[in-house]
């Protein structure tokens, strides 16, 4: 089952990766206030349903996707 | 506006990242086939309405956000 995990830079934590590409836009002469960069993996997960899947999901952000203290994660699988 | 890009290694496209977290998981016991590792750009755009946000949107990344060689992209903006 293919499934995709979003993962951002929490509201507040800095993110100098974001600031790097914000201010190489503008420097490109884009008009950007702000940008914030995150990481989107795709996987394709072992699971009998998407409730099984979600279950797995959220395990494999905890342990390994997502750094909870600095990360919020999105998770996201087919409609059962 | 706020508008979020999604750049994901192509298809075919050797992802030593994915391939990695693929492999981490796995030895973590969760059964992963695949894993693709892309980024996720959230940005504050300055843009009269969304067709003008989505073009100036496809020049950054054209410009900056993407390797239109080995990556692609999709733009997601409100709607009008």
């Amino acid at each position: 089952m293919r499934a995709t995990v979003v993962v951002r830079p929490k509201q507040g934590i800095l993110d100098p990766q974001g600031q790097a590409v914000a201010s190489s836009l503008r420097a490109l002469g884009f008009p950007v206030d702000e940008a914030r960069v995150g990481r989107v993996v795709d996987l394709e997960v072992d699971a009998d349903d998407a409730v099984a899947a979600r279950a797995q999901l959220e395990r494999m952000c905890e342990q390994l996707l997502a750094n909870p203290l600095i990360e919020t994660f999105e998770i996201a699988v087919p409609q059962p």
